[in-house]
C-alpha cells in the first residue's frame, strides 16, 4: 500500500509522480520553489510538468543536460537564453528543442500567471 | 535546398516536420482531414501535434499501437473510449497514458474550437 501512496520512496527513477491529470490544474498554494512533477515513471523518457512563478536560473549558471529536451510553454511568459548568444521569448504554445549538452538557462519567467511548462527529456535525435 | 523545403521527401522517418513553432498557431484553412505534424524527426520517440475538427475513429475501429502513447488535449473537447469499456471526456490540459496495444478509439472531437493534441509515442514504460 505504501508503494501506491508514495511511489517516489521506492522508485527513485520517478521524480514525483502525482495523480494530477490536468496540466492546467495548479496546486492551491504555490511557494517560492518551482514545482516539478514527472507525469509517468522515467524509463528513459521523462515527461514532466514544471510550474515556475518568477524563478530563473542563477546568473552564469548553464544547464548542461545529458539528454535532449523538447519543451513547450503552455501558460505564462518566459525567456530562454543560450550560451551561444541566442535568446527566445516564449508565449503559450511556443516550443523549443534543446539538444543534449546545449548550454542554456531560464532567464526569466512570469509570476502572474504562473508558467506551465511541459518537457520531454530523452534520446530524441 | 530542396531538403530544407520538403524534408519529408528525403527523410521518411519524419511524418511532416513543419517550421510551426507554436502549438496554438493553427493553419489558416482547416479541411475535413486531421492535421498531423511531427515536431521533431522520429528517432524512436515521436512528438506530434494533431488538430482534429470533428473527426472520430470509424465505428468498431480500435487503435492497436506498437508504441506507448502519452497524449494531452490542449484545446477543444474530446472523448476517448477503450475496448475494455472505459471512456474519458477530455477538456484542455487533460492527459492520458495509453500503453502499447491498449485498444482505444477517438469517439468524438469538437469542431469549434478545433482540438489541439500533443502526443508522445515511444517506449515509455
Amino acid at each position: 500500500m505504501l508503494i501506491l501512496c508514495r511511489p517516489e520512496l521506492f522508485l527513485p527513477k520517478w521524480k514525483v509522480v502525482k495523480k494530477m491529470d490536468n496540466l492546467f490544474k495548479l496546486p492551491k498554494f504555490l511557494t517560492d520553489e518551482e514545482v516539478i512533477e514527472a507525469l509517468i515513471p522515467d524509463q528513459g523518457v521523462l515527461i514532466e510538468r514544471i510550474i515556475s512563478t518568477g524563478q530563473s536560473s542563477p546568473e552564469n549558471f548553464w544547464y548542461d543536460q545529458e539528454r535532449d529536451e523538447w519543451v513547450v510553454l503552455l501558460q505564462g511568459k518566459a525567456r530562454l537564453v543560450w550560451k551561444d548568444g541566442r535568446s527566445k521569448e516564449l508565449i503559450p504554445g511556443d516550443w523549443v528543442f534543446i539538444p543534449a549538452h546545449e548550454h542554456h538557462r531560464v532567464d526569466w519567467t512570469s509570476t502572474h500567471p504562473p508558467c506551465v511548462w511541459l518537457a520531454v527529456h530523452g534520446r530524441l535525435q
